[in-house]
């Protein structure tokens, strides 16, 4: 005993000799009701100084774990060794019950098991060049601003900000969101914001929240393979509409409207996942009127919608639908700021969002309160708008440069991707890109293969190159390795 | 136009005029190809600088919102313009298609409205004394040790803070964590841990992703409102079992568990909420076998597991179960610690967290890890066993004061707290505590009616009294003019 104790330099050492007792007690390494070592003893065996057996023993009676008798010393409560089940009677209950998990999870559960890629995704080695990922890169951070967003914000509102929030959202942020939304071109009259944890928590809140009347969603196909596990995790079937170069097929669109009716459609209209295809105004002025006239709502996903590097401004869906109460937009930052502040929004209308705060309320109360109020204070900083013109030069540079290495190097049928931190191939149908992939990662490379965003289990030719965190040298080195090995398959 | 602009002083200007003639823009104020005014008019107009229009006007046009003609000043992308459906046609689709949202929600989304206290709760007037909140007085939150920590923290890791984490949580807070859970005796073999958004929703995780065999759950009555209202909305019928001064009465229980089969027990063993009992050692043992050799998966509300003011440790049920699988321990500092820190984690069977990994995954990718790490920090530093000291000993000297005034002045049958941040209150079976509340009111005093704590539609006659954020003289003049009250109401 007591040999095993190692005092760590950056902790007290007070609290970690009381951690050190904690467990020898609660272990049943003490009995009850028997005698500590004196501090005096301790000190010396635990090579700590006494102040510190004593800060601990003083900590350790406080909390229950020990009790003094007069001049004798301490002794162990009985309750702090030996509480378990059994340990009283000798362990009569020798046969311990176990739960069989497996048989008690439900099917919600094991299809986001199944469906979770961080568990049964790619696995590349150590070096390996990865085009799997989207995130932005961490190295265009500007911490420093963080840090005084943090500070400005600190010292602005104090103890509030950690205690707690409302459900709908911090105040201050809300109504720049509302601002930033009606600047997109959104009339913002009749409708109203809630603060979420990211896309991902908005786009649930709806899935659990809504009808399913028909127990159907449209959405494009190929489309995010997030929303994808989340739609089918909530029951529902998806048809998906055939992509192109600007957008949805409009004709397929109308054709499936007018075979079955359906309870939503999830649209990604700006920089696509993974297509990387943003859709025309026509289009969206044509999808909107196909999916008002039948009064389906539409979920607008504004994945990277900032991300523009060229090209007019195009306005989302929500604007383009006007006064109507048909669009529910779902934003967020995170895709290009920063995703370890989960905070992203949903803007639509002022009954559906009050409906969706209650919901939000009775799931995770509200968002943490520091992630929206730094937000808040970077974003009024106008870092944000610094931020973007350094992202986009960056991020511009290497979409230029994977395009042109993709266009010199793939043997693809087909690329899209008109900005954004991917882009999309398609080879020719007999092609697989899993095969391509089991090549890729013997020679250090990995990608996405595009099967995964599929609706229909389509898309075995295709592949997603994410850049945004790999080096012009190893986005250059990278693409031409994949294209040799796909040589060699074809 | 331009006579509405306002220039705020502490956001930079030209994000301010982009932001202005975006919605001038947006909102049809400005034609398509309509030309600008030139810089330096614009500069006059608006009383900024020429320089800062000038970056106005760079940005609009990156932004794809303006384009320029040489020589010739800038000129609005038609895009950016009329964007909306029916602008082009000159509104030929007048009638605008419009949702009824109250027909598109669920039940679940019905529910949780429904059950939304803070829409329809309590509505105290400015300067009421108000007994109703429970949350941690932010008088006590020790700043200067949070802004340490984040900066300490931020300097250690940096840019990899802002990027996207791991659905299971930030490594050195779960390791942080799973010695915290074995320091109160938890025998972690077997089992792991999850970090989640505050205990909601871990237990909203759980109630998602279990089967539900019977569709009914065994917990207090009465119990914590928040849970009460979350099991109903996932569909599942409660039985609630009698609180005695100890904790549940085990005679009932064993007889309800003879009557019908069970999904899952829920319990709050320390400092109960709404009756602030701590359950004793024995019963807790007790309650383990019956619901052991039934299979009945347990969850344990750590609820302010840590306020402890006096009285020896009492092992939590996990503790108690030793090696068994049974129990899922939901902890949360935000109870006591900060709220708007939204960090909560679940300790269970590998397998299960396994599963629940997944699900929050799904449903909100992972907690804030600045949020996390913060947290980490400030624990490892040792600032909350500091923190600890200092709240409970003024929640210790509120405590008793408010037990004390209770015992003078209210005419209860039964009063019941053990510590924590709150006293529950019975009065007669026949008194009703919603008359006394609004005869309170009207006096400027507030408290929480019990009902809405109960599972059985029963408590009409008690009340909580949360006193952690009323001053030592509102807790002495609140309590008196509620006494005074309800006697006049006996």
């Amino acid at each position: 005993m007591y040999s095993d104790f190692e005092l760590a330099s950056d902790r007290p050492a007070y609290i970690q000799v009381k951690d050190y007792l904690k467990r020898l007690m609660t272990t049943g390494a003490f009995q009850a009701d028997q005698k500590l070592p004196s501090t005096r003893e301790l000190s010396s065996l635990l090579r700590v100084s006494r102040t510190t057996v004593l800060t601990a023993y003083a900590d350790l009676e406080d909390e229950g774990f020990i009790y003094p008798l007069q001049g004798k010393g301490h002794y162990v409560v009985p309750a702090a060794a030996n509480a378990q089940v059994g340990a009283q009677d000798g362990g009569r209950e020798g046969k311990e019950q176990r739960i069989d998990w497996k048989q008690r999870v439900n099917g919600y559960a094991k299809l986001a098991e199944e469906h979770d890629l961080m568990k049964h995704g790619i696995r590349a080695g150590k070096g390996t060049i990865s085009f799997t990922s989207i995130a932005p890169d961490e190295k265009l951070f500007d911490l420093q601003n963080v840090k005084r967003a943090f500070l400005d914000r600190m010292s602005i509102e104090g103890n509030v900000l950690l205690n707690y929030g409302y459900a709908k959202g911090y105040k201050p942020l809300i109504d720049y969101l509302k601002r930033y939304m009606e600047n997109k071109g959104v009339d913002m009259a009749g409708k109203d914001l809630l603060i979420t944890n990211g896309f991902t928590e908005g786009f649930n809140l709806l899935l659990s929240g809504l009808n399913q009347n028909h127990k159907r969603i449209l959405c494009e196909n190929p489309t995010h393979n997030t929303a994808i596990k989340n739609m089918r995790m909530h029951g529902f079937e998806l048809t998906g509409i055939e992509m192109e170069q600007d957008g949805l097929n409009i004709g397929m669109l109308r054709e499936e409207l007018d075979k079955r009716p359906y309870d939503l459609a999830y649209l990604v209209p700006s920089y696509h996942n993974p297509t990387g295809i943003v859709m025309s105004h026509h289009k969206r002025l044509e999808a909107i009127r196909l999916l008002s006239e039948r009064h389906i709502p539409i979920v607008e996903d504004g994945f990277n919608e900032e991300l523009r590097y060229s090209g007019s401004h195009v306005a989302p869906l929500i604007a383009c639908a006007g006064k109507s109460n048909q669009v529910i937009y779902l934003g967020s930052f995170s895709k290009i700021l920063f995703p370890g502040l989960r905070v992203g929004w949903m803007a639509a209308d002022k009954e559906l969002i009050d409906y969706m705060e209650s919901v939000k309320r009775a799931r995770t109360i509200h968002t943490s309160t520091l992630d929206q109020s730094l937000l808040y204070q970077y974003l009024h900083n106008g870092n944000f708008e610094k931020y973007l013109k350094r992202a986009k030069a960056e991020y511009k540079r290497k979409y230029e440069l994977a395009s042109e290495c993709c266009k010199k190097w793939l043997p693809a049928k087909r690329l899209s991707g008109d900005g954004g931190l991917h882009l999309f191939a398609a080879f020719e149908p007999s092609f697989r890109t899993r095969d391509l992939l089991d090549a890729c990662l013997k020679q250090g490379v990995a990608f996405t293969p595009g099967d995964i965003f599929y609706t229909d289990g389509g898309g075995q030719h295709t592949m997603r190159i994410g850049f945004s965190r790999v080096s012009d040298e190893q986005i250059a080195a990278g693409i031409e390795r994949i294209g040799k090995a796909a040589r060699q398959l074809l």
